[in-house]
């Protein structure tokens, strides 16, 4: 069987880094011959969740995968350009996401699975199921912490029963308290002070074609907007920077409070974009928005701005 | 629950109407409020296998979905140029299909199972399974006809090991010999006498977008080639009207033999395409050419046509 890599989007999360784990084990007790990578070192939150499961390393990090493979897996996310930086050379066998499809195009057949559940680790533990898959304490606990992650302990409004159930299911083959474990998790998320506006605006960022608008939506986590907030001037200087450097036609950074689950944001770009961006969400005061309930990028954020890009 | 509609690529075949009718009773069952349609009238293959199992009447025809609903699933296809002609105007909340995926886009998640075998009704027959839900003789019988179809009884490369296991227990509940049977419903749709040239390179035909080519390839089932090709010069000429009515770059009528699974083409196209088309098939001579053992557009025709053209 030839060898494929099996990987999340740049900037992982934990889903991205904990499915492609969970997805390469499962692969290969199916027979296929696979490892999981990663494109980008574990964010604090991930790091966390990997030692507290027994991961002594995380994933291998992987700049490009042509090199080395002709065949990948994707997990968590579909789009070309969340993806390795040469996906158009390989070919892409086995797709499992969450996320709306956006230029994925392939020449060939393959199996794609999207459901519109809260996090792909919630897939993964329905393919465990289908596949008649026993699930191994410590992926159990890397799936169940890319849950937690993702839906905000099953506080974002992109929690499905499913999701919910999942939780239940995993914690219990992981053997923690999730709802403990998972403030634990989410805390281990928000440490900002010790990192620099640079590195927090890249940490979790995604970009999307909108409608031919380049739009770059990050998010952070924290347990205090305010103190985030301190730091607002830097964060806006490093945006246009970015914008600039990288052409994004509008940069949002989108501040989530994980134990309230409320998000103000901070936008800069261009004023035609601006104004597509205020059409979605209202009025931006000084660079700035407050979203209170907007917490899921996927759910709250693209969908409005795509909308509003038209 | 808000009313959707199911539906199959343009110029039904058996896969599409028959997988259409499958999935509507599938998610009706699990609580949906669905109605299966189709793009076109059956073809004489599909209308045998729908008697044949006591459909009285087929799917209804839409030409628009957007009318009716704000919502549709798409079983045989993704493709927007091979769906419903206001597919832009809905949102897509399901899709199930067996082909390569090409500009899909979607502005938010939705549920997408694809799986790399020879027929949409072999992956229906696997959900059915998942959600523990029994298939009625008819729904059996028409899911069966679709596999032997896209199949060609079984002896298509398409055809994969879970094909034929589920051929073999929808023929059990379909209470049919199956090779008996699919011997029927294949010469069902040969009899290519009583049609003309415009409608037999229309019956079958599916677009693709081609590295900005627009590239028509239709597909007839034959008994016999050589009584097919006394009818060359009219396929020809319709073929050339049509390619310039409708703006295509390349047209090719694959004329398969599905007793011995071999195909002649025809082809007819601008100087460049064809370039493209001799780079992945060989010489054209007096716009024809023999395929032997060419019998899937899928994976014989489509794949080595897109290496071609990029």
């Amino acid at each position: 069987m030839e060898k494929e890599l099996v990987f999340g989007h740049q900037n992982p999360d934990t889903d991205a880094i904990g499915t492609a784990i969970a997805y390469s084990y499962l692969q290969n007790k199916l027979g296929y011959d696979t490892e999981a990578v990663a494109l980008g070192e574990p964010n604090d939150e991930t790091a966390f969740a990997l030692k507290k499961f027994g991961f002594e390393e995380a994933p291998r990090v992987i700049k490009t995968a042509a090199n080395e493979v002709n065949k990948v897996m994707l997990v968590d996310h579909n789009e070309p350009q969340q993806s390795v930086s040469d996906i158009d050379k390989v070919t892409v066998t086995h797709v499992v996401d969450h996320h709306r499809i956006m230029n994925f195009n392939t020449s060939t057949p393959l199996f794609y699975l999207a459901e519109p559940v809260g996090c792909t680790s919630t897939i993964m533990y329905g393919l465990y199921k289908h596949f008649k898959v026993e699930i191994p304490e410590n992926i159990a606990g890397i799936m169940l912490s890319a849950i937690i992650s993702d839906t905000l302990l099953l506080k974002s409004p992109t929690t499905t029963e499913r999701d919910k159930k999942a939780v239940q299911e995993l914690a219990e083959i992981a053997n923690v308290d999730y709802q403990k474990y998972g403030l634990e998790e989410l805390k281990a998320g928000t440490n900002i002070a010790s990192k620099s506006e640079e590195e927090l605006i890249d940490l979790d960022a995604k970009s999307f074609d909108l409608n031919g608008k380049n739009v770059r939506v990050a998010q952070i986590n924290v347990v205090d907007l305010p103190e985030a907030l301190e730091r607002k001037e830097t964060f806006l200087k490093t945006m246009k920077d970015s914008a600039k450097s990288e052409g994004y036609d509008l940069f949002m950074l989108l501040i989530t409070n994980v134990l309230d689950s409320d998000s103000t944001a901070l936008v800069i770009g261009s004023d035609e974009a601006l104004t597509s961006f205020e059409k979605a969400f209202g009025e931006v005061k000084d660079s700035e928005i407050s979203l209170p309930g907007v917490v899921s990028r996927k759910k709250q954020v693209v969908p409005p701005l795509t909308e509003a890009f038209k």
